[in-house]
């Protein structure tokens, strides 16, 4: 069966490849959907009539796709470019007061970094970091224990991700939100699911957020320039968009008509404007290739059990620390190297035998992403490598 | 010449097509730019070293098409999803002060006429309607009087299309830079180009904005979901980016670094994060088809011809009014019908025979869009199906 899926993805013919964290290869089943779309929209449209149902469709049928996935209601789903947008546009638009708090880990992604420290600085408000990675030992009581000492009457929102790209570490979304809601009721939970979404289950975990963004070009293994957030309820009444397009009003209504109520009262009011629709029918076909590949269960056990061989080999190198304990639940496997090397040129040289690993850049060590199609052939490649390397 | 580039756009050989307002027919050519280039990247990527200098060199190569088209310099532009984030994501980042007032003209999209809303109320500035839609017989001295009406020392950013997409008429911006400078030197002119590029020359006219937002989608007949936006130095250097994410960072610096000075010091600091990189080969083949087609001056003759052919066989019927005066300049037509007809159900009826124009939603009436693959036997076919219809 996996071997049938890796026989339709061009891109792990020709090399070892450890980065599904940073982006997943296309299925050429994905890429012959997107075509077909695009071909689909160009026969029918571009801009008839008999277009926007098709559009219509796509759009449904791709949010019914990933409210399932993501165990939510598809009101609750809706469609951006990319993570960085599904999480910083929403957050603009919550209803600050000037001294609330925005408590973020120290295990995000620079540019969700950079965004709130311009949202604080803008909107005066503070910015407060919960450290993660000063944890030895990382478990979900730790976590838990130190994110208490952090939580505050007016910590307003906490930025958290899913899976910590950096570590790999699953956060126990659930009790976090319990915590949260304790120091403060009109708090919000927000999630980065860069490296959740295709990667593990997430569908018992999302509702606990009050948003949730996904990317379909990660783990997913779908086209770039496409991604989704979960906003809950409360987030939806409660806080206002901020980069408003057709896509965010209900009708396109004139200057001089009344304009209360135009925004739509669901997930949509965080949409913008065009986007590319061809991709829709890419991401559906790459979800269901995976899904259809393997059971939930099965993936995350043929997953750990991958990563942690992984784990145990790179254990025997002395130089080598790894940056989780064992066992590893899911397929990222971090770790450093504690001689003297230049990193970038240690993956430089994997590369050169067509084998990719990355760099995380904070803390900067290195990270193997093994995904439901990676094989033990190719974990021993990577081992034999880093052998000879150091 | 133009029979060649017919040939090469499916969408246009089973329909007479005359809404590249709305969004433009994509070519053969350019899909298969598309489709080529996703494979390239997953052949070398899809996140390896090797990618990284493709994506900087498509990137860029982009950036100088667009910066020759826009007479600007490719510092100055910034790659987006779409006109409305690239015109309102700039728009929050400007140093408003309370009280500061938006001047809109009524002949914007109801998109960015919310999202001017939005920012004035949460900002506590003023927002002010500079009506055009009243004016008879458009010019620009009138244009021009008028606005002299409207503009105050306190209007800080005034927003309004290059060629207004109801009207279609083209709007003299250098005339109104220099209204605009001579209240308020701090003010910033915000143009909406959806229905200009692709469409007129605009090379002459981009440098008086401040910030001048594109789509690749509409007249250029590139994909759907790419967009970019000209952003003046003096825009760059005194306005913050919003949406931030790892494209508007020069580096992607650790939590606890130094965090001064992170932000591009160049239009990129508007730019978010993944996009669908794709893209840009099918824009860049679209751009270069029409214009290889066609020179420029040929290209708006041609088009004027044919409106204005338009215009003249439209007069005709009693019950037309026709918005602008002859004779018009460029390929927008827009009229209304003076009788008691259902609108969308007269676009439906056309639709019948595959003849495609829109509604315009504010004012209400009708838009045929006019490009260099139009020719005279589709306006034919338009006049006789609109003789049997009214």
């Amino acid at each position: 069966m996996r071997n049938d899926l890796r026989s339709l993805i061009p891109s792990i013919k020709n090399k070892i490849y450890f980065n599904f964290g940073g982006q997943g290869p296309l299925p050429t089943p994905s890429l012959n959907k997107i075509i077909k779309s695009w071909q689909k929209l160009q026969e029918i449209g571009p801009f008839t009539n008999n277009v926007w149902p098709y559009i219509h469709n796509e759009v449904v049928l791709t949010k019914k796709f990933l409210a399932k996935s993501m165990g939510v209601n598809i009101k609750n789903i809706a469609l951006t470019e990319n993570i960085s947008t599904g999480m910083v546009l929403p957050l603009w638009g919550i209803d600050f007061s000037e001294g609330d708090e925005i408590l973020i880990s120290d295990c995000e992604h620079p540019g969700i970094v950079a965004a709130s420290r311009e949202i604080c600085k803008r909107l005066k408000l503070k910015l407060n970091i919960f450290p993660i990675q000063k944890i030895r030992h990382l478990n979900d009581e730790i976590i838990i224990d130190e994110l208490k000492k952090y939580l505050k009457k007016n910590t307003k929102a906490l930025i958290i991700s899913h899976i910590l790209w950096n570590f790999g570490y699953e956060i126990p979304l659930k009790e976090i939100k319990i915590e949260l809601e304790k120091v403060n009721k009109n708090s919000y939970l927000i999630v980065d699911g860069a490296q959740s979404f295709g990667h593990v289950e997430i569908c018992e975990q999302v509702r606990y957020s009050d948003l949730y963004a996904i990317t379909s070009h990660k783990w997913a293994c779908g086209p770039e320039g496409l991604g989704a957030l979960y906003v809950s309820d409360r987030f939806i009444e409660n806080t206002r968009p901020t980069i408003i397009g057709w896509k965010s009003l209900k009708k396109e209504q004139g200057i001089y008509e009344p304009y209360e109520n135009l925004l739509h009262e669901d997930a949509r009011k965080f949409e913008i404007a065009t986007s590319c629709i061809p991709l829709l029918a890419g991401l559906r076909e790459s979800l269901s290739l995976f899904e259809n590949d393997i059971s939930p269960n099965e993936k995350n056990k043929i997953i750990s059990a991958m990563s942690n061989k992984l784990w145990f080999e790179l254990n025997e190198f002395k130089s080598i620390d790894l940056v989780l304990q064992y066992p590893l639940r899911n397929g990222i496997v971090s770790f450093n190297i504690n001689k003297n090397i230049d990193k970038n040129e240690f993956v430089k040289k994997l590369g050169l035998k067509n084998i990719w690993i990355r760099v995380i850049e904070d803390p900067k060590w290195f990270r193997v992403c093994i995904h439901q199609i990676t094989n033990e052939k190719e974990i021993d490649l990577l081992i034999n490598e880093i052998r000879l390397l150091i």
